[in-house]
């Protein structure tokens, strides 16, 4: 069962972002998620009692992004077990809610895992679901964590790079406290930044075609009081043209051995763009995005979307007279275009300036350099 | 007064699109215009009597393009010496019916002097009606057969370039029938290879933020026969990397004397993939485009749109519930968001593979070679 609060009125905000949160009222614990499908128009928290109202809000988006839909994930099993529903099968429904999203097997894993070890252990049902709890609890802080050390050896990276401060940093898609237990990825680093005094300006990609950056970029810079400008991502060119990009800073979905990097298609031409301008292109991702298995970029599978999110237009949340059936959206090419919409693209490893994890700063990209960082990660979790 | 006629059915479909004519039928001479304000969802005419008419389907934007606007003026005034109206009057009017299209006050200019002159040299009221007719066809179609001729020179350039045929030809906004009394520039090349048989696809970018490449130029290439793809401009990146893009072929607003090409925003970044990833980039545009007075790109001012553009979505003729006031569109970024969204961006020469004018191609651009091309228009002009 899902309860809405709608938050409206400015005394309503606070400057931090909560996209999840564990809330434990007299009625009972319960998780509490900000609706990221009624953004920005509205705040809408969703409260959710079961398992079940969970798997809703994974399937239609309310909550999204790899870190935090692992973490939802883990939650969404605790909240089962505390509440006496069926464990086993709460997390068969989470861990399949979307069909590709690894992260939300694995938190849900992460949590259901504790959960069995407890009981194993001889432990009542009570002991069995605060471990669960805990397991949930420990990936969100090791999430956060993970951003607050991404930020900081960011931060630190642009510092050497651009030591006069006043950086100009352009961003892609969204990479914040709506994709993150902590404050995400890219996003955390301008953030850092901006609190160092040392941000002048958010250019914020607009991101298509499902307009991301527009929605959700701009309203967690926006929220965080940072100075920022929307710009469709087409029109990064003629900022890089007039020298007004001192860098960007960028997530990753995926990145393989060699150092490529697989991220929301329009990264590539950034980084095209950027090396052609004498710019620093930086990907911000924790080492669980380094896949070792794939050896390069040449080796992704980059996943096909509908046409319908580029041959129609979606708006959230508004109702549309005349809207097609097929996306729900609205027309604005010709009945029947075909259209190429692939979901990410692939940055190959010479083009990237650094990555940076929450072990480290890997640059130049090497395989060697990339395989020593994640070998570090590994060290701290066995150690 | 306008008259709509709506065509439905695919039975009315003639591959040609004519975006304006003059007909003559018994009730008198009318001006058709093809409303692009309802394209791709309809195909409506709107039937002119009168230059009021026409000045109110010039400022919603039923017609547009700069040559267009040319041809339109000149028909205008035209229309109102036929029909017996007060021409003086009526060229004013239309010549100043968008303030920043120069192509209308030239093509206005040139059928009211037309009509001036025949009054001087003792004609009457018929025989400068028949004047200003006569300039305003003169002009439709000069603009038709240099059209034609950029066609032609485009076809041999690709021909040269890419020799085994089976062209894979990115595009970006609107270069076709629609804004040109023949069949355009860009376009008219991609088509003319089409019709040879030389065309494998048409990749077509939406073309941010008005989507005339979505809504436009699918439209065309769609009525063409073309086989066509729509992408969003940041996935072009994705199709070079791929090695499916074999030439780039874009329009011009402007071309400065050492050869800078100031184009519909988005442009510079294909320029910059293409010679990132050694493919041609093609620019076709008339002779008249060429602007010996401004010497170079950074001399060019780019004019800054309204941010609306960007913070909303705007699709043609739907109607749509809660649309914000600003630009009529559907809000996608939080309110108050501050936009950048130049209209256009500047290519300079080094990353132009070639001009192709109705006076030939101009490869490699310098200065030199492009003021050599527009020496032989005037030439042609005054010889």
């Amino acid at each position: 069962m899902a309860d809405q609060y709608a938050h409206s009125g400015d005394d309503m905000r606070p400057t931090e972002i909560r996209a999840i949160r564990w809330e434990e009222p007299p009625e009972g614990p319960v998780l509490v998620l900000l609706d990221q499908t009624r953004l920005p128009a509205e705040e809408v928290e969703l409260v959710c009692t079961d398992a079940s109202t969970l798997v809703e809000a994974i399937r239609s988006l309310a909550v999204r992004g790899a870190p935090l839909l692992g973490i939802a994930g883990a939650y969404g099993v605790a909240l089962a077990a505390v509440r006496g529903f069926d464990v086993d099968e709460a997390a068969t429904a989470l861990a399949t809610a979307r069909p590709t999203a690894v992260n939300l097997a694995l938190g849900v894993r992460r949590a259901h895992s504790a959960h069995e070890a407890a009981l194993a252990k001889g432990g009542d049902v009570r002991q069995a679901a605060s471990a669960a709890l805990a397991a949930a609890r420990q990936l969100h802080r090791e999430d956060a964590e993970a951003s607050a050390r991404m930020a900081e050896h960011g931060v630190t990276l642009l510092d050497e790079l651009l030591p006069g401060g006043g950086h100009r940093i352009l961003t892609h898609c969204n990479t914040g406290s709506l994709v993150s237990g902590g404050e995400g990825t890219a996003f955390a680093v301008a953030l850092a930044a901006h609190r160092a005094g040392r941000l002048r300006r958010l250019w914020v990609d607009e991101t298509r075609p499902l307009l991301q950056g527009a929605r959700l970029t701009a309203y967690e810079a926006g929220r965080s009081g940072m100075a920022y400008t929307l710009l469709t991502d087409n029109a990064a060119g003629s900022l890089f043209a007039a020298g007004d990009v001192d860098a960007v800073l960028i997530g990753a979905d995926r990145i393989t051995a060699d150092g490529s990097v697989a991220n929301k298609v329009g990264s590539y031409p950034l980084a095209v763009l950027a090396r052609y301008h004498h710019v620093p292109f930086i990907v911000v991702a924790p080492v669980t995005t380094v896949d070792p298995d794939t050896p390069d970029g040449a080796s992704i599978e980059v996943e096909q979307r509908p046409g319908h999110e580029v041959t129609e237009v979606v708006a959230p949340q508004v109702p549309v007279a005349g809207a097609a059936e097929a996306g729900g959206g609205i027309p604005v090419a010709p009945l029947g275009t075909q259209a190429y919409n692939p979901a990410f693209d692939v940055t190959p490893p010479e083009l990237v300036t650094a990555i940076v994890t929450e072990e480290g700063v890997v640059s130049p990209v090497t395989a060697e350099a990339l395989a020593e960082v994640c070998a570090r990660s590994r060290r701290v979790t066995t150690g």
